[in-house]
């Protein structure tokens, strides 16, 4: 099953072979499984072991994977050729990595690789420049197609729209159970379920969830507790469709919510509001990290905050559905239009135990960002 | 929260300490996640970005992360010191790690490194590598924790039959709702529903889930369909609880199983039979492998199995809970009570469309394995 039309894809690998020439390269190395998604449509998490696809300026294009894989590559995505690794006792996969470029005529060549993705480990990269350093001429081009996808396509767009409809819907489904004496446990099965049913996929991360004290986190942790009478809820959450995400935070209050909470929340809606007017073309992303932090420093709010306020959102694999670029300071990318983007401000107070986010996923325009989500930005009051 | 007692962690980190001295290593530098949890509990996905645990040999500890997971590291694990980097153009977090270092008096020290995993890209492998080559002398230490992680504690083995008891009870949600024309969404979901419902964990990925042709598939892709009358439906899946995982295979049966079904199932359970006469002390992982391969061998299916039939499984992040040592050819890893393993026989016939699949997850005990699952392997037929 493919997410998109030949004809996508023809067009995605020829920009990518044009920026190829521009860098005059005669050869990639794909780690990153997002890469490979874009460029074929092959889909899976085999890349929690060693593989690579090899793209040739001339367009040629040949994936090394192992066994298990194989037909992975076939019924998802685009490729014809797979070559396969075994698993065995003193197995080298680089150089069959390397036989396969030879074979591609690549002795010499100068060749990109993306060495930041968690689709190569340290250990595989050492191996690589072992193996393959005297063989061809390695440069770094590790951001070379994640600079591609950070523009999305209207058909990618599409699919974006679908996520952000299931983040919808989960919140939704997740909001009635949002009670004192509800278990944590429910309510996260509630909406992770409800993106599934749907035909939604899993997060690349998982869901955040969080009360009392652990409302001020915001990762996933393993145990669920249950919600007390008063009491904070902090949600992560995102819709995924074809691999496509949307994601919203929120930071809901059982019984009265405290002045720090109301105060925090004034400064969250704030300081997004202020990010939405620089999330545009002619800023950079350290420009909306700017809007971000000059909100939180006219609220004596420095010590509290993060030191990141969103990212780019689009089709990622595990550990995270954090994508580049980021919000932070001094990020000199630009913003395009076509972009989806996630803004979020997270307050943090630790003095007194106090939890405040707010976000959700806007796509960038020739003007204003639209969000895509329908909720409001109004505190989640719960009796 | 901590899932073990105070004195587990101590436990465990003499036996580190005890196996950095046989080496001679004056400190350990962490990157992987479950090294991090095993250690000291401390539960989080932001291994997406650069973070280390520096171990020293007199038993101090210090985490270098990011702001986001400050708190997170303070309420999740046994963790005293935490020193954050913060993100920012031309951000260098090795020169803050080579800092800490120095602090902890580690100049010219011999100091482990785990290369093999995916909490160190290929990148930051390559930064770590240029920063502090010259500050300490770095070795090799990809699977010493990994191998103190293989064998298990009793509190362990008490979260991986909890982890079991869901997989066992998302089985049992699963199975009425296996039928013509039913969604592969709604499956999915109310599986993984009823784990997260329960108070257990989403799985390191995602479960895999395909009917049709895709039963032929062993690792999770988007996109769902309905299934059809006469349909095999290939599930994998796993119960996960503090983060401890119990897997299970199975390939169901829709309408009549064809003669090549039978067939198959047959040599399934005849080879799962076999690895379960050799999964136990005295054997290798690699032995397993053999008595698996040798019945694949027995009945011509040597071209339509994997190459590798199991792993170990525990507490392991994603992208993946395949965790090491793995049953494959000439592994010499020793097998020991109280590990534990899953076995799965795949066989994937592509000449006629046939998929089949069956495995489960074990204690080694000095005898015969001991299955977690009361599941029976049987061939699930649905009428």
């Amino acid at each position: 099953m493919l997410h998109f039309s030949p004809e996508e894809f023809e067009g995605r690998k020829a920009r990518l072979i044009a920026r190829m020439a521009e860098d005059k390269l005669d050869a990639l190395m794909l780690f990153a499984q997002e890469s490979m998604y874009w460029l074929t449509g092959y889909d899976t998490f085999g890349f929690c072991f060693f593989q690579c696809l090899v793209v040739k300026s001339d367009g040629e294009m040949r994936l090394l994977t192992r066994s298990a894989d194989l037909r992975q590559a076939r019924n998802t995505s685009t490729l014809e050729t797979v070559v396969v690794w075994r698993d065995r006792s003193g197995a080298d996969p680089l150089i069959e990595l390397r036989d396969m470029l030879d074979d591609m005529d690549l002795l010499g060549a100068k060749i990109g690789v993306e060495w930041a993705t968690h689709g190569l480990t340290a250990a595989n990269g050492k191996a690589l420049e072992e193996r393959l350093g005297s063989f061809a001429s390695l440069r770094d081009a590790s951001y070379l197609v994640s600079t591609l996808r950070s523009v999305k396509s209207p058909a990618e767009i599409t699919h974006v729209r679908e996520a952000a409809r299931l983040a919808d819907d989960a919140y939704e489904i997740a909001r009635p159970l949002i009670k004192s004496g509800a278990d944590e446990g429910e309510i996260l099965a509630a909406m992770q379920s409800e993106i599934l049913r749907q035909g939604g996929d899993y997060p690349a991360n998982p869901f955040v969830i969080g009360s009392g004290p652990d409302a001020l986190l915001c990762r996933y942790k393993s145990g669920r507790t249950r919600l007390k009478e008063d009491d904070q809820l902090t949600l992560e959450w995102a819709g995924v469709k074809a691999q496509y995400h949307a994601a919203l935070i929120r930071t809901f209050i059982l019984g009265s919510p405290s002045d720090r909470h109301l105060e925090l929340h004034a400064a969250a809606v704030e300081a997004l509001e202020a990010m939405e007017k620089v999330m545009r073309p002619g800023s950079t992303f350290g420009d909306v990290f700017d809007a971000y932090a000059g909100v939180m420093e006219s609220h004596e709010l420095v010590r509290h905050r993060l030191s990141a306020c969103g990212y780019s959102l689009g089709a990622r694999y595990a550990p995270t559905w954090m994508d580049t670029p980021m919000f932070y300071a001094g990020n000199p990318a630009e913003i395009l239009p076509n972009m989806t983007l996630f803004g979020h401000v997270i307050i943090m107070d630790s003095d007194t135990g106090t939890a405040m986010t707010l976000g959700r996923t806007y796509l960038t325009t020739s003007g204003a960002p639209e969000p895509f989500s329908k909720l409001p930005l109004d505190l989640d009051l719960l009796g």
